[in-house]
């Protein structure tokens, strides 16, 4: 069950509406990389955890943050957007680095949201809920969200470099140290799991003897020439699931050439492929 | 540049074609969690990817890889598929397990794709592009292929557990085997980028002096009690990125309750929303 | 900002679990009726609430409910779940009416999720965001409301038909209380803003005397036959919005025939659409 | 059945062709609040209607009106788009306010029509069926139309101000004072069903006494501090289906702390989720 | 502009309703080979003629035939839905056969349209208007056409192959045989156009002594070996066009390895991707 | 089985990078008439194919060539972002004409992926795997693909003349010199399967004497006066496929109007519903 005060988790302020950076900051919002993005993914996570209680109660309670980061950028969106244009003819009056405003915002924060924010991104596609990554695998869960909170402060990074307005910066830092806090949070989960070696691979559920486990640890080679592809850490070495040693070798196909049955007939096919012969 | 032999990696066996399993399959093609994901994903990391060019060779040498394992679950849908139903009388006329098959499959595996695999997911939703993360930053992207794999794992241990058909669990352990590799392979490319305290908080190119350093490191609480929130790793200790110690903060407001100026004339609002008071 | 409590609002017990009535209650989830919907509907309505500020914190109040209702739903559907078959062969074991879940069930619930809820409809469908409607104008916004909560009540009522489990009965019965007081909730602040006659037509900001008025209050007909279109009460008396009184009128076309001009050469049409002669 | 005559509803000129408006306009065409939104769901709506056989003819009358509105409006874009560079250069010649053109209108216009509307919005997303509500609810769809009208005539004005075309502000206009009917048309549609007190609660047909009642007309409190969440008319005085009196409580959770069983085992989850403690 | 009878181009009958069958029957609705989609594509090829006019009338002229075809189909989804279960007691109520009927049926078939149609297509995802292709050239949409006329007439074939209801099979007969004619309609409009030799490559308003013109007729091979691909009338004798003689050409790579510039500082990659040599 | 050689098929050089360039490249890559619609429409008619093995072989050796071209435009993408402005402040010192650049560029290019190529349109909308039309039909499939390169040509062309760097101006007269290859191998194809009058009507393996024959060769009218609808090549003469001779026909409704039962008791309509009188 969830409560609100209708105040902010951290001071919104922008000195200087920009209509373009609005535009910018729906990417937060409503990208893949957004803040709802999050919540919802860390919220679905916390329904379906089943297991050690503790990662549903902290999952839900970091959710409950993200909630508030949709609200504050959502009221970072409407303010950069007081002043936007509502019409070609103002904007003509308007400076000339100005004239590119109407052109270059969102034209939807206006048509649709009346100068407001829209759970869409910053090229108005609207946020699609296959992205919330709830496995039912706890581990599987803590990789996916370290991975949203890695592409979300990259983004947030980039928003912080792409405006000077003092306001801006000064929450963009706010959500970017969040991000480095979240990072730590997800990898920190992965650890109370245990080490690597008990957690991977993932699922751990999964007897290796069931693999074809001369294919475990084996960096296949997929290089026109046969030559053998390019070398890292990837390809020699202990496994950091510690499991396996590292090799490398050049892939041939070890399956048939896939011949399918003929069309059957009443199938909406060509009269030609169903009298094509069987396979043998 | 590509190149094809027309030969499966690994053989594709089917011996009691079932068509709900081919249903179930198609998650594997076209899910999230799938393989068009992984080749493309890939591939587009591949051709974005700046700095040390051999990752743009791994990544592509490993695209190929998944292209491939397209290909045979393809061939695996289209062969649990041979002996479906085409009518609803056919299907009477079955046995009652069989009886629930037309029900059941994929009816646009019928439809649309006479009796073969679509791009599409276990429910017949079209995979989306949106997916393919791909984000400039070498070690997120990392990260989103760890998280790849293991819910690729994680699905594949779910078909295999699902069929009894030899044919199929046995091309299901090859997957199986590749998605071991596959995630330690990612987490190794994260080790080629430097130890975790180097790697994170990615971007490490962001100064984090910028940040709002107390909130860097501290797991804040949002429960409605006030109390704090469920405590683990992510809690106390030394943080995964080795510059900061965790702690617990209970959170409060620090921003104001959002006011936004009242509407624009001319923007479409009702009167009283262009006459409220503007705030103070 | 948001604060949760991680207990329900409201009991959620399920007697008898139901792998089908899993996927029915995910359209409750995720379908456009449903909760995700609503809370979020709700949640950038506020954010974007210009005017009188009661409006933003009484919509925030409600989105804080309606978030715990998607908790209490996404319970529910991970309890119909548990004991839902995990193999085609444990299927054939079990009774002939179970013998329709597997091929019943939503296989993502298994598959991608792991026997709990997904952000989906009840076919698997995630749920798009640009269902969202916050349009920046209160009483179109109120309107949606109405509407979410009409069709949000008719599918809860559906669900109440389709289970006869008590727990989901029970559960389903505070959904439809809530739903009845939310239909009214909007229908009142649709009052609050002022009598039909002066909130419609939205937006009240418009001088109708910029409309063709001839139009405004004309129930067009598009019969083949000349006839009349179907009579009712909006074809003859006052409008609701009383400002004019209906009245009915053969439409025909006003405008010309639409002819565009010849292709631009070099805009890669036919050289034959390149050559045809301009309108006159 | 259908039938055309090749001619516009109402006159459609451009005297000033503004690649950028036809971008706006586009919102008109594809957008959620646009006429392929009205025109289909009207249809749909239409074809499912069962009861009183007037609705249906009713609404298939209007469903033909919206069809020649996408045709006005798609004749506009095509105008609109007349004249529009073709190449980078060809825009670096034109006038400093020309300028912007290219970066701004929506490339697919050009990319993928050739100078021509698609069903698209202003930003370039297709439309998406999911937006045609019909329930199977007469009263419950008429809402779905007076929200549809609304936002749509919001949407209108908008473009109206955007403007300053004489032609185009007249085929707005019409366009306005259409939807200032259609408001009317569905509102009277409702009273034609009955006055609110029988119209609503949507659907009328479940028994509400069947409803957890204490909570069928209490305005709930999810105020972190406890308080009184904002009043207003939907917390005192008569609901308006005339069945209760409103009231306010704070809400309190009723339900319990969700605790789902372990994970299955083979359902690919941690071990350590398979082996916790069975709930009790 | 449009009009309406309220009548049904041909009788639409159903002996025993079948739920299973409505749900196959929307893919010819809402599928991407369904009526939606040639009643839309003909409907904006029609709005975006530029040249010879007599394609816009014949275009919107099959457009209003295709509008009279959803309405006959969706009528036969709502037929085939009478006597659908409401509830998962009624269903277990009902013999073998049928006991597979709520899980086989669209729920949202049920839950959303109330037993009625919907613009989705046989697994409930919604039609996406993306797939109305309207290119701006006559000729291109011409095989967009015939190529929706051949999706579409496989798809009628599956359909009535996968009933034995009379009066379905009338139905369809009557929609097969239009789909006969309009493959006919759209190959003739090609012929309209000219010869193969003068419409084909499409555009032909672009110089072909601007492409590459060594590769223009070569049938380029892929083999891993160096072998030459499968060939076919592809590989021997004039082309279709009449401009040109296919030859076989075994690919290798003319460009070079693409090597990015490092990445940009500021630009939110990692540090390592910053201080990467630059290429030569 | 897929291998590569991370070289480029073709040379790809951009003399002065240009992100709006960028962009309109973008649909070549995402968009419905790309790249990866092709690479992937032919693999998976190439997993599916049934009948004539050499259409497998073939059709997946095209493919092949169609992920070389993906990468190309993946790269030319990412080389013309190279300078663009990562800054609002960097683009106000910018000339006037390059002030509408970050306006202009797809933000996501920047946001989401770092000045690299992403598998989205040139809106930034994703594209969507329910593009890949593979049918099942042979002959279908190669008619699509006739589509997918006419419009892919078309595509291109437009690019061509978009742009004047000459290294851009190289790389798309070798894509435009594919696709007249491409329209012609798969009109070739079609030949290979038989003449047109064997190969039409799509499918041919349903017997024509089932359909309503008096409507398959007939071009129908709708017009409203009841006029003949436009004439041509498609009204006069021999069917295309030489087994009719076209004629016209005023249509009219042959079908009933349409009457649904009422609503069902239960099925959450209004009351009103449920009680209307049964269809005669």
């Amino acid at each position: 069950m969830f409560y609100t005060d209708n105040k902010l988790q951290f001071p919104v302020r922008v000195e200087r509406p920009d209509p373009l950076f609005a535009r910018a900051l729906q990417q937060a919002i409503g990208g893949v990389e957004g803040e709802i993005r999050v919540a919802m993914q860390y919220f679905f996570q916390a329904c379906g955890a089943r297991g050690n209680p503790k990662f549903r109660d902290m999952l839900m309670n970091t959710a409950a943050e993200e909630l508030g980061h949709i609200e504050m950028l959502a009221t970072a969106v409407a303010m950069n957007l007081e002043g936007a244009p509502l019409s070609l003819r103002e904007e003509v009056a308007a400076d000339p680095v100005g004239g590119a405003v109407l052109g270059g915002m969102n034209l939807k924060n206006l048509l649709s949201a009346g100068l407001a924010a829209m759970p869409v991104d910053s090229d108005g596609v609207p946020f699609d809920m296959s992205h919330i990554y709830a496995s039912g695998n706890i581990a599987a869960d803590m990789t996916a969200n370290v991975t949203a909170e890695s592409t979300g402060r990259v983004l947030a990074v980039r928003l912080y470099n792409m405006t000077d307005d003092p306001g801006m910066k000064e929450m963009l830092s706010f959500l970017i140290a969040r991000d480095t806090m979240h990072q730590n949070q997800w990898l920190a989960a992965l650890q109370e799991l245990g080490p690597a070696t008990s957690v991977f691979p993932i699922p751990n559920s999964f007897p290796q003897d069931k693999e074809q486990q001369e294919f475990s640890y084996a960096y296949l080679g997929f290089q026109h020439d046969g030559s053998e592809p390019a070398p890292g850490r990837w390809s020699e070495g202990t496994s950091p699931d510690g499991k396996g040693d590292f090799s490398t070798r050049i892939m041939e196909p070890l399956g048939q050439k896939p011949v399918l049955s003929p069309a059957k007939p009443g199938g909406g096919a060509q009269v030609e492929q169903e009298q094509a012969q069987p396979p043998v």
